[in-house]
């Protein structure tokens, strides 16, 4: 998928909602608990009944890889379900990965050949050419960490150098020239929204995967203006609040409902930016 | 396991040397290829011949990932072998992951309790809540990337504040004070010789995980000369170069021969220094 199929799904579904699966096996309602692929069998049912209002997923590897084979087989098989079920959907690896030039073209290799995910995050700490494999490939992004949305983002990424440039817009001014916006996103969170005016300088045209709307406390209508482009160029990924919506048999209605809300104020926002 | 066992481990085995299992399945020997669990079956037998001169070992996730749950189930066969039949190997998981705090809780469950491993590769962008969760676990080490061995580290590694102290030098010194050397080790790349001596006077006591021997063209005895300190605080990490020294019958005669090798280096360097 590039910009162009990415931003006629977002206007056809008047929404830029990435919903994030961060399905915690332990907060999975237990009227599912009887059955033998608890966690796909949830992604299942939440994907169904919120496609509608999102344009992307992004299951979070932590949560899968925890519980070892049976969790990675359950992430394989929600995959699967996904892109042949909803083949318009952008399918993002929430990986956090990134090696030395051969150990990076095998987990490409995992993401894009094994699966086959649309995207994959990576932290940018080792530089070129741990980034340089996942650009390798035809029609899949890149999504470089930039600036995240935890409290301890501060800690290294606003490192800054004699003339008061930190890190997270190194890595962006540096990275930007590794690829285009057509195999490159970039990672902004949403509790530092005013940044995105500045890094919407730096990068007019890519789209920036925004965390932390929700739970994590960030604002829709503030990341939003600081941050649509032509392209709209926003993937806002809302995880708990929307696929934890609900406990109980009806949590996927819940659920939706969740996503719809967000959907609504989206498509308010698109209508006044001019992109519906 | 805490530095004082690896320690005892180094001098009993009278190496500080670790094997990296980037068990590539396209470059193990033909001889296994009518095995189910080839990558498994190959992992055993290296193991099995080179654990007397190697005090650790390292599974490069990425070549597990790449063939996604078949390549996870041989993963934990490995991890399950070594730990059942050669209890006094520290096993390393090289992951290099990292990310919001609920979610590295979730790597760190994978990696500690899923899998029993006695450490695991951090990547260190996204700050102290990424890393936290790994030291909460008794007995478990996380390993943060300082310095790598990648020719494209320069691109932010070294990237320098106002009073020219590069990033690399600011992780450590920043994230020294997360935990303690029981806790907490480096990766160095061995390309970066020249920097070991300056890195040992931020952290004198804490081990250093030190990749980049052998195919990517570090010096032992380099290396050693800067970084050994009192409990030798070194790992020095041979993957390609030991597991894949031979591709016949004898791979694994090969591979220990070419382990053998660098543990004589290594029994010499330690003599010298007095840690013997």
């Amino acid at each position: 998928m590039n910009s162009e199929t990415l931003f006629s799904n977002i206007k056809k579904k008047k929404s830029y909602l990435c919903i994030g699966l961060d399905s915690a096996i332990e907060k999975i309602p237990s009227c599912l608990s009887t059955s033998k692929r608890v966690v796909f069998d949830f992604n299942k049912e939440i994907v169904d009944a919120t496609a509608q209002y999102a344009v992307a997923y992004k299951p979070n590897l932590a949560f899968y890889e925890s519980r070892g084979v049976k969790g990675w087989s359950e992430l394989e098989l929600t995959v699967d379900y996904i892109k042949s079920n909803h083949p318009d959907i952008f399918l993002i690896a929430d990986a956090k990965r990134g090696d030395i030039g051969n150990t990076s073209a095998m987990y490409a290799k995992a993401f894009f050949e094994t699966m086959k995910f649309d995207a994959v995050t990576v932290a940018p700490y080792m530089g070129k050419d741990s980034v340089q494999p996942f650009l390798s490939f035809t029609d899949k992004y890149v999504i470089i960490l930039a600036l995240t949305s935890n409290q301890s983002a501060a800690d290294f990424q606003y490192f800054s150098s004699k003339k008061n440039k930190p890190l997270f817009s190194e890595v962006i001014d540096v990275s930007k020239k590794w690829g285009n916006k057509d195999n490159t996103m970039y990672v902004v969170g949403a509790t530092k929204a005013s940044m995105l005016a500045l890094i919407r300088q730096q990068i007019p045209d890519h789209f920036l995967l925004v965390p932390g709307i929700g739970v994590q406390g960030g604002d829709l209508n503030e990341v939003s203006e600081y941050g649509i482009n032509k392209q709209c160029g926003l993937l806002i990924n809302a995880s708990r609040s929307v696929i934890f919506a609900g406990n109980q048999k009806d949590f996927a209605v819940k659920a939706a409902e969740e996503a719809k809300n967000i959907q609504s104020e989206m498509e308010k926002i698109l209508t006044i930016k001019g992109l519906l």
